[in-house]
């Protein structure tokens, strides 16, 4: 009886995904066959059916693994006490995050696949709306606290500071030479004029 | 001979680009052909090649089309002699106009072309440095005036203004039940603070 190696299947699954994201990045999630993602992981199609029985399997593999990173960033920066200096934070790390440019070719590939694919814009929806709740909570934690203006409506802020982050992946699609490192300093004024108690 | 009616072509041209953006929308660039849009546009595969020679040559008109709409929409606003109301009533009529489903779901679709298409990359970008330019002058125009903060980087300010209004298109698609009327006075309220002289 053959045992599983739970790090092997891990290592094989990360191998396929990052071949994937490759070959999606470059030429698109429709263009691209499960034959070029088996050549570009250096496996036959019958391992790589093993780990994913479709094209869908993986994208959609790939949104839940952003799941799970947008949700680790924001625990993350969540355990900043202030909860303004929390929220621009973690603004600012899904900004930069948002204009990687193979990140950004991904996201406006599943997004576009989003749209005609129920499965993978359930997924998507899920985790948007996790996200929402996170910035929320943080956004009830900085009005109970002072620090936060209490006349916000905390969805909608939540959604536009949302909304913020991923317009750099316009900008790295649209801006020739944007570089998001040097834009933090403005998104951060950006939310905290925004949010900030008014004077 | 026969004579050119310029409002004949102009209806043909405009009846070939709606039946393709119904085409893109439902099924994205890659995956409509020709032939669909000639069916949805009700004409001959000659006939739409006496206007457009090739499907790149319709994705590029409809990026023309889009400055051309962005050109009007932003020069109407900036008529408002009160600078800050202007970039917040041109902000406003973006996000709407982002927020469309058909628009967001065209704009995924040629944003994620132009990644791979350098004509079409080139086209978006270059509508993108003219809404920028307009952008920023009227950001100078108000700081003249005493209305908008003078220590803000004003080409910084208008990639974060085209930034959200396109934050739109992301809410549209991964927010169901998103209505952009509702939201435009929080996004006047974003830009309001961000923009406004500080106390």
């Amino acid at each position: 009886m053959r045992t599983v190696d739970p790090e092997k299947v891990a290592a094989k699954r990360k191998q396929i995904l990052d071949a994937a994201i490759e070959c999606f990045a470059r030429s698109g999630f429709h263009s691209t066959s499960t034959a070029q993602i088996c050549a570009a992981a250096g496996m036959s199609p019958g391992n790589l059916f093993h780990y994913f029985p479709s094209k869908n399997a993986i994208i959609e593999a790939i949104a839940q693994d952003d799941q799970h990173g947008m949700a680790e960033l924001i625990a993350h920066h969540a355990k900043t006490k202030d909860s303004l200096t929390a929220i621009e934070n973690i603004a600012i790390a899904m900004m930069e995050l948002c204009s990687d440019p193979t990140y950004a070719r991904i996201s406006l590939e599943v997004a576009a696949e989003a749209l005609r694919n129920p499965e993978v814009g359930a997924l998507l929806a899920a985790n948007d709306t996790q996200v929402k709740a996170d910035l929320q909570a943080l956004l009830k934690r900085g009005i109970k606290a002072g620090q936060i203006d209490p006349t916000l409506d905390t969805s909608m802020a939540a959604t536009w500071l949302i909304a913020l982050t991923e317009g750099g992946i316009g900008r790295v699609v649209l801006e020739p030479g944007f570089k998001a490192k040097a834009h933090g300093p403005t998104l951060r004024t950006i939310i905290r004029r925004f949010l900030q108690i008014q004077p």
